[in-house]
């Protein structure tokens, strides 16, 4: 792989990522990745590298929202990698979800085999394969059954970080990996009320980081009948809408009845002294999190990202000519990383990153473009005499730079990045809302995700759209259109000009029934 | 599984826990960690199910090693959880230590079997097995041969934290499991002497994490031919005596000269524009970790934490009869907790747990005495009144409670925890050393071994004799002793009587042949 150090910007060439967002978005979300030093593909089918860059946003992403799900009661706690086929098979819906896309460990020892190389030994072959979790209802439900025993013991609310693996035919960095890393919560309950509440309670705590972490407006509300998780009664999800305006399902809560309760025998004593089965719920985001982030803000010269999840908030890049100015240059910076150290924002210190490789400086300062730093400080001879620094903000053009004061800089950069992570959601909303649309027609429908099917631009955006509940209608736009109901929206459109629209009851535009509100129809990742 | 707070401390009973330490000290072991509720054996074979409160001391053993790892210049990264089998044959001495114990993934599909049930789709077999991680060299070489092109490039100094697996045959919760989670360094160098400075570094650090943040006082240095890593060409290791006096290797260090770097093909050009090999380390821990946590401090009442692992520093038990009172103690812990809150122990706030819980007051406390909680505090109507707390100490008997002015214990609990912590660490090294001997004869060393071989109560300890480097006689040791080099020790002694003693050249106990220091045998876990 080229090392972007040696990596010469072409001056012919106007952006950063090539191919543009406009000229082939899915190659240009790939570039931007590798661009960013995010992830790279593997040698493992479908498995991908995270490299430190955007592992550390997904460590990000994690403090907050463990810190989230402590705060409302949550505790981790971990479960095997392992499940054993049986317990796969104890929920008939969700087997049938799992089974054809999981990963089957039948062997527990390679040998050396008859042509040189190893073989899985037959002498240790398991007597019931194991699969690699694709989810962990079933083992996690096995655990609760001995934990629960008595009302006393509810409501119980575990999460838990963990790797897991579905065999994908079609992978794509982050968005779609064979093996993710999620988090996944689950939680048991003594009424069908308190699990409702939880499964919605979850949901919004999921929007609430997407819109004020991620800089990403969400709609959030339950999903139709054919899009719901494997055995559960109601799936609710977070969508959000990416720049090529398809939509991307970025975290579901999932209300399970008492399916998995039945299927695992978590049962308990009522304090009417009754025994009675569980009510569970499931809720989970993943690494796919990493891909919306990008696909949301990133534009055509890399990554953007909000300042709420960005590993540095500030990188800061020397320019010097020779040893003599550079000892007054390094001394300068240091000193300015420490005060820009002692600040803070949204709570937690700001991150400086002081960037001296001897490299050229306009590689230097294009790889922190490409790399979404929110602010990237140039600082030299000049600017130490005038005490003064070179400010640009990846939220603007790369050229766009301001000389500043350095002691309005240190005072005011928590507001300066607070103004970039409004700004970000700001664009992201209005880019949402300008490609929502309200349609009244199936022929509609059709016009507004049919029109430009042969142009690698998509089409199309959230169209809002009275639906009866007729499956046969769903199934047909999503084989003729690629189009899916993508929530039946509760929240997420206040304040914006689709708010009475999405509320409005009406007739379905398929078969004409009464419909209480509007849904949300759009392709999607 | 019986859920603790119905459990009856029964009145004949002198410890909470049954066997004692001198009557069973494995099974006390298990009963420790069940009563303590860290974790509990799963349906799958050698897999655990960590328990929030087991989670939560891994996640301040994560948080304090992570930082230490990045103040050292790692990053994080995560690399696939599978390994093609090909890649774990790169290299001959580590696919010869791993392939006997791994899980091997042969398919990636159930389908309905010919009676009924799930099995393994023959037509989703894969073309080559995969491995489920035992250790990443091998893939994280993989991506190193890619990032790594020139002497700029280096040093590379990542690590990942994950699960592994490694069939085990006989399984201990923590100390031993199929699956476990760790963390893994791996670096890459462009000199022997860098890789070399690492791999002591990371030793290092292990061993200020060890005695700083366990309280465990651990010996460190190299590892005897015989006990290294497979593939490595020195590994070295932190080693901690038990209360058993058994050894407990809780991490090490691995310089792996220019084995995986020839094996993965990591070559960069250097500063002379030749092309050369890299030079790698790798270093790990594990949850192993909490298995050495509650065998070093706790007693015949259950866990005793060090402070600054410890979950919650402070529980609260509230004490009233009937709701009048209730109130006014709630008012007054509310307040207390809060205050206790604001301060600080070791840079961090102080973790207070209220445990309202509606259940006998007894029970309650004999809860907080088995999960180890350092400070428990009892606060009722009389104690509101005088503005006093009745303080109970984990690292004293649980009849030792002292009434404490409130304002005294907000403004004194960090000295009071650092007091409980330096205290623990006290007490494991004077068993430590109390238990360590000079052994100048074969006969002796069986002696110190052997004497009890029948007893359930461990014999012997560290035993510190000459070595002279014969692989017969410590084979020899291994088989008839159960006894092994735990390390060529180079720290861990000093200002201890013994540290004279194992730096002191001599003549090999088995052979005559000389030797540069006394070596450290002991039976290991």
């Amino acid at each position: 792989m080229a090392k972007q150090e040696t990596q010469k910007q072409a001056p012919a060439a106007k952006t950063a990522i090539t191919p543009t967002r406009a000229e082939d978005y899915a190659e240009w979300y790939q570039q931007v990745v590798r661009a960013a030093d995010l992830a790279e593909n593997s040698p493992v089918r479908g498995c991908m590298v995270i490299k430190p860059w955007g592992y550390a946003i997904w460590e990000n992403i994690q403090r907050a929202l463990d810190r989230m799900f402590k705060d409302t009661g949550h505790k981790n706690a971990y479960f095997p990698l392992f499940i054993p086929k049986s317990f796969l098979e104890k929920e008939a819906e969700h087997v049938e979800g799992f089974a054809k896309e999981c990963a089957v460990v039948t062997h527990h020892r390679l040998i050396a085999g008859p042509n040189g190389g190893l073989i899985p030994d037959p002498q240790a072959k398991l007597e019931e394969p194991l699969v690699v979790r694709p989810t962990s209802e079933t083992i996690i439900g096995e655990a609760f059954r001995s934990w629960v025993q008595s009302y006393r013991d509810l409501p119980l609310l575990i999460n838990q970080w963990a790797n897991v693996v579905r065999w994908e035919l079609r992978t794509r960095l982050f968005l779609r990996t064979t093996e993710f890393l999620w988090q996944e919560g689950h939680t048991a309950h003594a009424t069908e009320a308190e699990a409702r509440a939880e499964t919605e309670q979850m949901l919004r705590v999921y929007a609430t980081f997407a819109e004020q972490f991620m800089a990403m407006p969400v709609l959030s509300g339950p999903k139709t009948a054919s899009e719901r998780f494997p055995g559960a009664v109601d799936t609710y999800a977070i969508e959000a809408m990416m720049q090529d305006r398809k939509a991307l399902q970025a975290g579901t809560s999932h209300f399970l009845g008492q399916n998995f309760a039945r299927a695992s025998g978590i049962r308990f004593q009522s304090k009417e002294e009754k025994e009675e089965l569980a009510w569970t719920t499931s809720w989970g985001v993943s690494t796919r999190l990493v891909g919306g982030l990008v696909m949301t803000h990133s534009d055509d010269d890399g990554l953007v990202l909000p300042p709420r999840l960005a590993p540095a908030h500030v990188v800061i890049l020397p320019v010097f000519r020779g040893d003599d100015t550079k000892a007054k240059v390094m001394e300068y910076i240091d000193a300015l990383a420490k005060e820009l150290r002692a600040q803070r924002y949204e709570g937690l210190p700001i991150e400086v990153e002081v960037d001296a490789r001897d490299i050229r400086g306009g590689d230097k300062q294009w790889e922190w473009v490409k790399k979404g730093a929110p602010l990237r400080l140039e600082i030299g001879p000049r600017d130490v005499d005038g005490n003064v620094v070179m400010v640009a903000r990846r939220d603007r053009g790369t050229k766009d730079k301001a000389s500043m004061a350095r002691a309005e800089l240190v005072a005011t950069i928590p507001a300066i990045l607070g103004d970039i992570q409004s700004g970000l959601f700001a664009k992201a909303k209005k880019n949402r809302d300008d490609n929502t649309k309200v349609i009244c027609s199936k022929a509609d429908l059709f016009d507004f995700f049919g029109a430009k099917e042969d142009s690698k631009v998509i089409s199309g955006g959230f169209a809002l759209a009275h639906w009866g509940g007729d499956a046969a209608a769903e199934a047909e736009m999503k084989e003729k259109l690629k189009v899916t109901i993508r929530c039946i929206p509760q929240a997420g459109f206040d304040g914006t000009p689709w708010a009475d629209a999405v509320k409005e009851p009406g007739a379905c535009i398929f078969t004409g029934q009464p419909a209480a509100q509007r849904v949300v129809f759009a392709k999607s990742y």
